[in-house]
């Protein structure tokens, strides 16, 4: 809500009594655009079953692919069939977190605006481009085009994230691409990575779910990008 | 359910005809503990409102902390007063796949045995000696004199992770500490760590989630044992 107000896409917030007690700073931020309405009226307008007391109308910010890779983005992800908005949420606020410039929704991706999406995101709905594109294909060529480097995210993967980072692999410009939960990536998309990456697993697990190996592959990007090559 | 079967916890497994035919290897592992049922039994045993087709009866293995000590770990997990089951499950999935030897559920944390912790552990409740302890400080005193490093993760921590595995810090014996989800770590905590550290944001997101910073808390102190050192 702060994030929304903040970055200006916020258009009208309505808000109980109580709730512009508990955050007098909404009411503040919001100015002319806070409404008070009793409880009743902000319950039917909320989407949860327990609403928080506030309800922002916003306009979706729309990105395009070409507009992102014309500011040259040192890293972003991509999310290919991600259809769980909880997943697809939690990757944006992690990829936020970890400093990429936009997250791409490919294929049958979830919509990124969807509400269970944008509260998983906690924010970071606002904070990144979420170009959307039903071309997978298309958008893994104009990644590369762009200068990207292409790493695929598999537990299946040829290549230890380890080995990458230790080999100065990561420190370039880097497209991480995150498939389907339950089906992972198809052959074409690792056909067209330049690697496909696991995540090592030191344990007996049988894998990470889709937004912990999100957080480890994006963080060691950002990591070696800052310390600029391998370990040792 | 095959981590299950394999380690020796499952009692008893029942199952529809079709879920035997769409998982041949189950019966087979199961053996004489298989019991075919009918669908409308096999619902009336399981938890979800869209069961799979197969329900295990299991003993809870039990793990005293003073065990898990004795057996010298280098990497252990503690939930501190981790409410939800989903994001205690995760963090228990993560810590296996870190390679932790155990995740310990101390305060007022939700039981690993939780169902909905059983399924977002994906097998690893499995895995992991899980000891569960009330005494947050008789636990974390235990650790310490066990000759673990205590790490408390926290997003105003003030000491970068990135730091920390810079200056060869997180190569020894290590506990990290994970907070409630909405609350974060008491001050007595902060206090008994020997340091609070914060996965650092490199975007505008305001923190991660309890499984994405756990994650890479996990995965950088997996890494830093790996190599020995601080980067470059």
């Amino acid at each position: 809500m702060r994030a929304g107000l903040l970055h200006g896409v916020v258009i009208e917030v309505f808000g109980t009594a109580a709730a512009a007690h508990r955050h007098p700073d909404l009411p503040e931020l919001a100015g002319d655009r806070w409404t008070l309405v009793e409880r009743d009226v902000l319950a039917a307008l909320a989407d949860t079953v327990q609403p928080q007391g506030v309800v922002a109308r916003c306009a979706i910010p729309s990105a395009q692919l070409a507009q992102v890779l014309a500011r040259r983005p040192q890293l972003l992800a991509v999310a290919v069939d991600v259809r769980d908005p909880g997943n697809a949420g939690t990757l944006i606020r992690c990829a936020d977190a970890a400093g990429a410039a936009a997250v791409v929704l490919a294929g049958e991706s979830v919509d990124s605006w969807n509400p269970k999406a944008v509260r998983a995101s906690a924010g970071s709905v606002f904070h990144l481009d979420l170009p959307a594109d039903r071309d997978v294909a298309g958008t893994l060529a104009a990644l590369r085009t762009a200068g990207l480097r292409l790493l695929a995210a598999d537990g299946s993967g040829e290549r230890d994230l380890d080995e990458l980072a230790d080999a100065g692999a990561l420190t370039g410009p880097t497209a991480w691409i995150f498939g389907n939960e339950a089906h992972g990536l198809t052959d074409d998309v690792r056909q067209q990575a330049d690697d496909v990456v696991r995540v090592p697993i030191h344990g007996r697990a049988e894998s990470l779910n889709l937004a912990t190996a999100a957080a480890v592959c994006l963080y060691a990007s950002a990591r070696a990008m800052r310390t600029g090559g391998g370990a040792d």
